[in-house]
């Protein structure tokens, strides 16, 4: 059969308009392109829709418009996607903000822990901080190699998917997707308390500004933060440098012998303590110091945005990473541990913004310098997080380990699913713990470790399967690295444990069993629904059975009666009455109407429609083999309100049917504003046109 | 045409499996009475659902079914519903409860206005409370008069309309609405004041224990509180007898000259008094003291309750009414006023607690029989209001001023609807004005006297109009009773405006013209179903164009496209892609499958799927005179959380065509738990059946 004879002669084709009326096309595959105005253009059974068709009409459909495009922006083709590639200087903000910025409070959280052991434990702050840059050298060196073998983006779950199986490979994912969450929360808590630092009133409602800077992160990301390098960048480098310079003039003044005096915090820890110095506080201590080593991954699932050669300006951005976050965590650890400063014990103000106001003095240009950019850089790193989850998210839908809706791309290319599904599970950790960065710390390095190590574990798999030049080199590396993030992962789950990784470590098994069970549902279903052969032939099939519940007789009735017999020569009519009295009246008015449609009554002296016509249903079902079509007669207001003043049998009889197998439910929609007749009244003396 | 010929050879009968399977029954409509276990039995196209249909399936459907056996205990049949005649001594504790309970708080409301004007005050209660039982003299001889020209029950809103015409009867039928609402919410509250009297524990969650009192009423009235007679005649005695005896004894000692000492309320009002002792402030005290006459309506709307002569019987128990709630009325405000008991301020024990403890002693058996009887009595109270909204809002119904679902008997017979929306009014205004009849006296009485004129005027037309013998003397009484109901209104709503009173008299417009805007909304539709004549032809209708939305080339698809074909020659299908590849691909794809459905492919590049196919439907309907129909394949997953995995496209487009005018929606689950297929599979070798 020839595309030519594709059609019936009963098929209206989009273009029957253009010829004259009644007359017969030749041949209707060639279709006119023919801008209307009715959101529509293309021809030949191909149509593209334009933007105007996706405007909403309607007052509120209007308004819901200009409110999203106010909020978000205008829509964006699909085309217009566009990998926006970039060297080391704008790739360095990019991606490195997330590490950097944890110099904003790594120092400090491993000195709360140290606190609990008196003032003088505080002392062991600094060798900490070079544990954690040594642990941090291993991982760069680590993940060097993954952006060697990865050109493509090394995420943790697509290393240790490809080298370890699945299950490995959901468990990387979980571990991504719980950080991910917790660095939302936990940067935007230190954001903020960079801002409480200097403006007390802040502090009081710490939760409500964390949450308030994420709804502020889910508009940017829904509209698709297209300028980020420029963004990302000025706050960034304003950060570092101002940083760097107050390090600089601080090793100054200490080595100039002018001391600077410790600012001290309003509630400082007792300067006894009130546990004893055990090696357990100080692998506590790491621990929270470890902090330092999240966002470390990002540059490695980047690759694919740096211009070429792109794994060498990864490697190169990797270095300078970690080669600014160690000089900063260092700088800070070293400085605050010289001068003396200790941490607040109830977070009012944070160590780095005690360290500043000591060495440059209270309310001086620079302090606030510091503090905002501080705020700034947090607030992106936060950000790494929007643009992580809903991309790992769309990866695993893409997969069929996540719903599907997380893989399509909103209106401004966004996963608006994923985005704001992050918001919302970030926003609730961040309330749950009081947006205080130091009880959100404990949960937070459990997943990136869990991550590094499988990654770094995959590949060492992957050496020893491929075999390539230099092989040994590399297995090497990773197999170090192996060891170290793992030794790392087993200290902070240990000595974290009571502390919050438990939660973690419940939640991350949890989800991978969700993850699968996601897929084993989409695999169910697609075997279910897949077609034996690619040319399955259509079953011709007998007429259906059509039923109609009756409850008046009216235009609603007829319309759907003529509707049925239209479709199908085997029609019944079936009326539910309360009283055998208007059982039998309805019966009679009926057989007066009609005698072509037959009509069974059901006396309901329980007053209920539902049940009995579904076991009427059911009865008919028993006693035929084809599939059961009911015809719904379903009246609709011209207001929605005005839905409320007719009982929803309509809708109710739907659902219950919608769960029935074999049961096919036509719904004759019937309108008032119809002039006068709604679908049904066009006579025989139509069907000539 | 006969009875015979009425249904095609194709018709399935309910009775074929009974016949050999593919052989023809002459006489379909002769079928036998077959009870099976499907919860269906009769014969001959007439059906009747036995109990057990209703039963609801599934695990939380029995859960579900079984609570509400336990709650409301089990169906009953429309049969079962009967008039219970009473006698007068039955009557009156059912019909008057509302009136005789207002003694237990109309002395301790007119007290609280007097006691602005100080402790001396006080002494013009009495007064007041003989005005106010001359106004019920007045009222029950009017109402006597209403009783004779009802005998069918002469409610407000049935006089009003009757004789004034249908604004003034829904005006009526507002202000008993409100009433009805008020009523229970007063009566709750006071019921609770009569407990915190002496557990004042009570007092600190009064609203919390009013709203218990509601939600028990409630499921008494969803059983149908069939056992009535009973429950109501013991406790509304022993209310009435002991206060008897309580007054009886209290005049004995005062005349033997043994004074009680009062006992003196926690907070009493200033003796000096806040406001001068005016003509306004005495009203105002009037108004407060006509709670008394709230209920007294009751016994003429419930007449045909009575055994014959209801007339007689009704005017013998309104009667009793009057001078029992007289009788206490006056009774406690003497004593009260004599023994010198003033009102507490915070509400925290009622006068008639306090003149109880005055007279017998605190902690006496006496004591609390009257305080746990008056806190019954209210109780019943309110329940004539959980049996008068019902029953007015049905009737409201039945004549399209209310939604239908007013109208509709639930499973015990009860007006369920009626009742739920009753309970959660008064339990919205009771939270309202923190469970406090003070509070909610001054919005009380408005609506009876509003209801009392109305239907008093009525009936002075009614006997202008008829000239019935002794016309003359009812037509006098009458009009008394509208001057004295007349004015008792103006009063209430003049001095208790500012308290009160505006909310009822802003509420009462509004409601009144919702009762119309209901009313013409069901005209309209009325009107607009209307067939024109009982014969009206069925049209003959060409079969309709089908369209398909496909998304993917699966069972689910092709299981539509069978059935579409099946009952129209004119299907098309239509694909929505996202890029123009993916469009290409699919269209190649359903060449290879079919070349009998012709496919249109649109494109749309902001990745929308709905509006683009509106948009096409729009154009194909602009293309073609026929309904449109589109056949929605819609994937059902075995259990209701799968949902979420899967994007409700279907559900919306189903939505968003449901206000398209000509345009029918038809729904083709496709189970995954079907055997394999589904509906579709059945080839062409099963027509053959």
């Amino acid at each position: 059969m020839t595309e030519k004879g594709e059609e019936g002669p009963d098929v209206p084709s989009l273009e029957r308009r253009e010829t004259r009326p009644g007359r017969h096309v030749g041949d209707r595959y060639v279709r006119i392109v023919r801008p209307t105005g009715s959101g529509l253009r293309g021809h030949g059974g191909r149509y593209v829709a334009t933007e105007e068709s996706m405007a909403h009409t309607g007052l509120f459909g209007r308004a819901w418009d200009r409110g999203l495009r106010f909020l978000i922006g205008r829509r964006l083709e699909s085309e217009a996607e566009s990998e926006e590639r970039v060297g080391v200087g704008t790739g360095l903000p990019m991606l490195a903000s997330d590490n950097v910025s944890s110099s904003a409070y790594a120092t400090e959280e491993a000195m709360r822990v140290l606190a609990f052991a008196g003032g003088a434990a505080l002392a062991l702050t600094m060798p900490i901080a070079i544990a954690v840059c040594v642990v941090l050298a291993v991982v760069i060196v680590s993940e060097s190699r993954v952006i060697r073998a990865y050109p493509n983006g090394g995420g943790s779950y697509i290393v240790a998917k490809d080298n370890h199986g699945v299950l490995p490979g959901l468990v990387a994912a979980s571990a991504l997707l719980i950080d991910y969450v917790l660095t939302v929360a936990v940067s935007s808590a230190a954001g903020v308390a960079a801002i409480s630092s200097f403006v007390p009133a802040v502090h009081d409602h710490r939760v409500l500004w964390s949450l308030g800077l994420i709804a502020l992160l889910t508009v940017g990301n829904l509209r698709g933060i297209r300028e980020a390098g420029v963004i990302f960048a000025a706050p960034t480098y304003v950060y570092v440098l101002s940083l760097l310079g107050l390090i600089g003039y601080g090793l100054f003044r200490i080595a100039s012998g002018d001391m600077p005096v410790a600012v001290l915090p309003r509630d400082a820890f007792q300067t006894e303590g009130i546990e004893p110095l055990t090696a357990l506080l100080v692998l506590r201590a790491f621990a929270s110091g470890s902090v330092g080593l999240t966002g470390s991954e990002a540059i490695a699932n980047g690759v694919p945005n740096f211009k070429p050669p792109e794994s060498r300006n990864a490697v190169i951005t990797l270095v300078w990473m970690g080669s600014i976050f160690a000089t900063l965590f260092l700088g800070i650890t070293y400085l605050a541990t010289r001068i003396g400063i200790a941490p607040d014990q109830f977070e009012f103000e944070t160590v780095n913004s005690m360290l500043t106001r000591s060495l440059v003095g209270d309310g001086t240009l620079f302090y606030y310098i510091v503090q905002i950019s501080t705020a700034i850089i947090l607030l992106l790193a936060a950000n790494t997080g929007f643009s992580g989850f809903p991309r790992l998210a769309s990866v695993l839908a893409d997969d069929r380990f996540m719903p599907r809706q997380f893989a399509f791309r909103g209106e401004r290319l966004a996963f608006s699913f994923g985005i704001i599904a992050l918001a919302l599970m970030s926003a609730a950790v961040l309330a749950a713990f009081h947006g205080s960065v130091t009880e959100l710390v404990p949960l937070y390095t459990i997943g990136v470790f869990v991550a590094f190590t499988l990654s770094q574990s995959g590949l060492v798999r992957r050496w020893w399967r491929l075999r390539n030049p230099g092989w040994r080199l590399s297995m090497a590396i990773n197999t170090f690295g192996t060891i170290v993030t793992g030794t790392v992962l087993v200290v902070v789950a240990y000595t974290k444990f009571l502390y919050g990784a438990w939660m973690v470590l419940l939640v991350m098994p949890i989800l991978v069993g969700l993850l699968f069970a996601i897929n084993h549902h989409y695999r169910t279903v697609h075997d279910a629904l897949l077609l034996e052969r690619p040319d399955e032939p259509i079953p011709v099939l007998k007429p259906p059975v059509v039923l109609i519940p009756v409850a008046r007789l009216d235009r609603a009735t007829l319309q759907a009666v003529a509707f049925a017999r239209s479709i199908s020569p085997t029609v019944r009519a079936v009326h539910i009455a309360s009283t055998a009295q208007s059982a039998e009246e309805f019966a009679r008015r009926w057989r007066r109407w009609t005698t072509e449609v037959p009509l069974d009554v059901i006396e309901s002296p329980y007053r209920s429609l539902l049940q009995p016509l579904l076991k009427y249903i059911e009865r008919i079902d028993e006693r035929d083999d084809r599939p059961i079509t009911v015809v719904l007669a379903e009246f609709v207001p011209r207001n929605w309100w005005e839905w409320i003043l007719h009982s929803q049998t309509a809708l109710r009889l739907k659902l219950s049917l919608l769960f029935r197998p074999n049961t096919i439910v036509i719904d004759i929609p019937y309108h008032t504003e119809d002039t006068g007749h709604g679908v049904a009244p066009r006579g025989p003396e139509d069907s000539s046109q």
